[in-house]
């Protein structure tokens, strides 16, 4: 599933105007009712950002992967349900009836295991639930940045990764200066990893000074990036592969300035298209 | 950090033995100790498969993104215990605390939260823990393919992909026949979705047949992926890019063969490299 967005793209030194199809990114929230000897219980045990379509794939395959049903016949009934909600009009909730209740092991549920039975985030869009981010945010930063410190980003990070070209499998995120410079880097085989120890090293160094940074991330852009670089204050975040329709659409709600698949002469605007001014 | 893994290399016709080096991912568990009003608590609040080091600046910053901690003075100290475990020997916990109680909203806490606390993972090595995977599980298929196999199914794939054309950015898996022919492909932003979606839609029709059927996987090869893959019985996972150390740890411990970097006219065989036999 996929989005048209207005972006801005910068090729062959001209700007053009064009629409690109963006990759659906969404939360969805999937709880189990299950027999627990003497009564029926429902319990919402994951939120995972997906791609919509095939959720109910998804489900039967999370499932099973994660040892609640051996077989597929341990589903008694899976439905999508709750309000179609947000921009793409969808459901986001899957509720799941399992028939193998005298197997379960609830506590092998890995993935965003949630103590309470409803998240906040799915029944409603999810981007209404971040509304408490703005509220307690100042405004974005906007640095302004020339055309060359964007492309060349992606290639002073990947030179300042001491394991990159050792292994050729780990991500980097980077904190720049608005003239160019590298302020910090760090790795991690988690591109979630990579932002936090490099935020974390900012914050105990007290190097953040949001009005004239921008951060660099590899690899695509996705919700929990963006939310990562919105905490920091800083305005404007170059990824080197492609958005998902969510980091942008978190991007847009902050004024956040977000630049994509950047290579060697050419990148794309995805969003803060007014403000932003490349040099 | 990293490690050299010997490797079975294919490049132009050849096979080489080759050390190569491996990117490490391992659990890192992260511990918050703060004060509830009356007394002191303890409580293990996430874990998370990371590359070994600045781990320390990985919990600032997650503290910080996930507004545990509003500024860097909100931590009272943090320091990494435990034993030093695994191949690595290595901490893998952590443990913060904080002197901003009055403030925490432990319920922000997103990253794979935990009701024990502790995991049973990161308390020793992380692969020991897993052992009740392998005494549940049969032993693993072992589908000889040609390298013409191996070479193509990527690209296959890709082809395969109604939206990568589109977006740019989606990940993909598949299910292979060990013959080339792709039995069923899923897309998603995340990952581990499209490898659950596949999966998913594989167990629904009944199309698992483990001995003769191999995994192509979009991307990089880490923990999670592999451990899904390891549920379905096929012994044999293709991933486009590099695997981290804990998928090729894992693979090795359940007799899978684990195949990545392939390229027109390359791969690297990683694990089970005594019994996969391609022609």
């Amino acid at each position: 599933m996929n989005s048209k967005y207005k972006v801005i793209k910068f090729i062959k030194d001209k700007f053009e105007n064009v629409e690109d199809l963006i990759s659906i990114e969404e939360p969805l929230e999937i709880s189990l009712k299950y027999n627990d000897k003497t009564k029926w219980i429902t319990k919402s045990i994951s939120i995972t950002m997906r791609t919509p379509g095939h959720d109910q794939d998804l489900v039967r395959g999370f499932l099973f992967n994660e040892q609640i049903i051996q077989k597929i016949g341990d589903i008694e009934s899976i439905e999508s349900f709750g309000d179609k909600v947000g921009k793409y009009d969808i459901q986001n909730k899957i509720l799941v009836t399992l028939n193998n209740s005298q197997n379960i092991d609830i506590s092998r549920v890995k993935r965003d295991f949630l103590t309470n039975s409803s998240c906040g985030v799915c029944g409603k869009s999810s981007l209404d639930a971040l509304e408490i981010l703005k509220k307690e945010k100042t405004p974005r930063s906007s640095p302004k940045l020339s055309k060359d410190v964007i492309i060349k980003s992606p290639s002073i990070l990947r030179a300042n990764q001491s394991e990159f070209a050792k292994t050729g499998g780990i991500h980097a995120s980077g904190l720049f200066s608005s003239d160019g410079s590298l302020i910090s880097v760090r790795e991690d085989v988690g591109r979630h990893n990579a932002l936090d120890k490099m935020i974390g090293n900012s914050l105990l160094n007290n190097h953040l000074k949001p009005n004239d940074q921008f951060i660099t991330c590899s690899g695509r852009l996705n919700f929990e990036l963006v939310q990562k670089v919105l905490m920091t204050n800083i305005g404007l975040m170059i990824g080197v592969g492609a958005p998902t329709s969510l980091a942008i659409d978190l991007a847009n709600r902050f004024d956040m300035t977000l630049i994509g698949f950047v290579k060697e002469d050419s990148f794309n605007i995805y969003t803060n298209n007014q403000k932003v001014i490349v040099n």
